[in-house]
């Protein structure tokens, strides 16, 4: 069991406030809550070993909804986890910066492989290191650092034969600040994550795009059939949905603002986020997130950052109503 | 992607044979043709993280299901194949003897990691290995190695810091060969494949059951949501599911009689196997092969045992007529 904090665990919090009579508002992940609907899928999917010709396609219509070049080296696994789990392996024992505070998994797993692992607050304090790793747009304060920037310092990162890993886990509400376009070149890897926009965590789907050998080396480790089926035609019918993406992007806009209004009326500070979540400060937030959880509603707090909350999109209007009852 | 060959992949088999009117007729598996009924998955489980209780009632159910003892250090994994790939980082650079000729996977993998692989044709000649691995029964041949020359095996190796791989991928249809009550000693780490028997296998889903150290760094390499939440609710209800499990070998039982019968009258001999699939020989082997390819029907061939066939069972009375009419 992994040691780093994480939303999302509804049975931890049950131990702590009891089942709320009208169930969980489950605030504590990125999660869109308005998920892609699941296709029809034939049963095949789910009775044969993976097809190599329907992974090509989600490989390709991944590819296409990141915009990628359409050769650009791509590998899919199941869920984004298992391959920050396997960067380590990249370059063992390397020195690596983490443009921090961000997702603490990150940190853990290239700890616990070995790396000397340092947290920098700026790109430039990451000038000696050999593997750098930052999100972006970052969870949780949505920093976002430009593609200018990144790609120069693969570059240079490249010439020393370090890598530099951009995990774009919430890229899709912020498609310009994506540098999917550029990967392919040395010493650039980019994570995309399947589940947080799409709305469709549980069926763990994640991609790693980039440099031919770092790619070409994790599919290795992950194996011929690393993607259930399922997975993979729902991808594949999700990725290409651009209609249903357009829409989702809009409507995540609208209630990320409605989010951020509702909670600076209430005395929080705003402290950025993406329009999948908003870090939010108050000097009660320990006391705050305690009424919530007693109201059934679950937020993400920040061991280091105690006056910090993390608060992810309700559902509709009886989400941001009971929320808004919870606040008041 | 993998070099080793694999049944299975129907684009393959449309690229050498063209597609087949009546479909494919796919034997080149050892998957159960009658899966398991996918059961009402809640859109929760696709939409959330995959919660840690419904998982912990996943290794229980498979506990049960397998006959472990109730706290035998469990793991699962998305398929056997990632746990296949994930083994030699638990014993780095060790002489490895293998129980042959057997799934191949197993000496691929450990030899990609660096090991020294060592294929054996009886327990006796590993006697210097580090680690042995088996699959019991075996596969293609079905040889079964017996519960107490396994443990003993176990617990010599242990005495060395080794450790012993029993791979019971296909241990469901002769309960009888499993050591999974054993799980738990030091030395011995056993592998459940969930897709075949229950013939799902592109849910993806396998497990590992033994030693406590073993399967803890194990967990810790996959991280904490390695298995996708509608895995785990159809886990749940297919472990928990004594009576569809007896009928399915009951079912299967027969059927793999009547293939091997349907086989032996069109003049091959039988070399074993289990309930899930036939292994026959025949001199002319790969002109039947190619026969049955153009025929739409999918078998597994050997490329070091030309002679050799592996025939998954076909699903009910029109699997059979064709595969006789084809024979015929």
């Amino acid at each position: 069991m992994s040691m780093v904090q994480h939303g999302g665990d509804l049975a931890a919090a049950e131990a702590r406030w009891g089942r709320p009579a009208r169930g969980w508002l489950d605030l504590s992940t990125g999660i869109n809550p308005v998920p892609y609907p699941i296709p029809a899928i034939d049963t095949a999917a789910w009775h044969r070993l993976p097809q190599h010709d329907r992974l090509r396609r989600l490989l390709e219509a991944a590819r296409s909804c990141y915009a990628a070049r359409a050769d650009a080296p791509t590998v899919a696994a199941p869920g984004t986890q298992i391959l920050i789990q396997l960067l380590p392996r990249l370059r063992p024992g390397a020195r690596v910066a983490i443009l921090g505070p961000t997702y603490g998994e990150h940190a853990a797993c290239w700890s616990a492989e070995g790396a000397t692992v340092t947290t920098v607050r700026s790109i430039e304090e990451a000038a000696a290191a050999e593997v750098v790793v930052l999100v972006n747009p970052n969870n949780p304060d949505g920093r976002i650092v430009r593609s200018g920037r990144l790609t120069a310092l693969a570059d240079d990162l490249a010439a020393r034969g370090g890598l530099l890993v951009v995990d774009e886990a919430f890229a899709e509400v912020t498609p310009g600040v994506s540098i999917a376009a550029e990967a392919g070149r040395p010493g650039l890897l980019i994570l995309r994550s399947f589940g947080k926009f799409f709305g469709l965590a549980g069926i763990r789907l994640g991609f790693a795009i980039g440099a031919a050998t770092e790619v070409e080396r994790l599919a290795r480790w992950l194996g011929p059939w690393a993607v259930p089926g399922p997975a993979i035609e729902t991808g594949i019918a999700a990725l290409a949905d651009q209609g249903w993406q357009e829409a989702a992007r809009t409507r995540l806009a609208t209630d990320a603002r409605r989010l951020t209004e509702l909670l600076t009326a209430g005395g929080f500070a705003d402290r950025g986020g993406t329009d999948l979540f908003r870090l939010v400060e108050h000097p009660q937030a320990t006391i705050i997130r305690d009424r919530l959880g007693h109201a059934g509603i679950l937020v993400r707090r920040f061991m280091h950052q105690p006056t910090w909350l993390r608060f992810g999109l309700p559902a509709g209007e009886d989400g941001f109503a009971r929320l808004a009852a919870a606040l008041g």
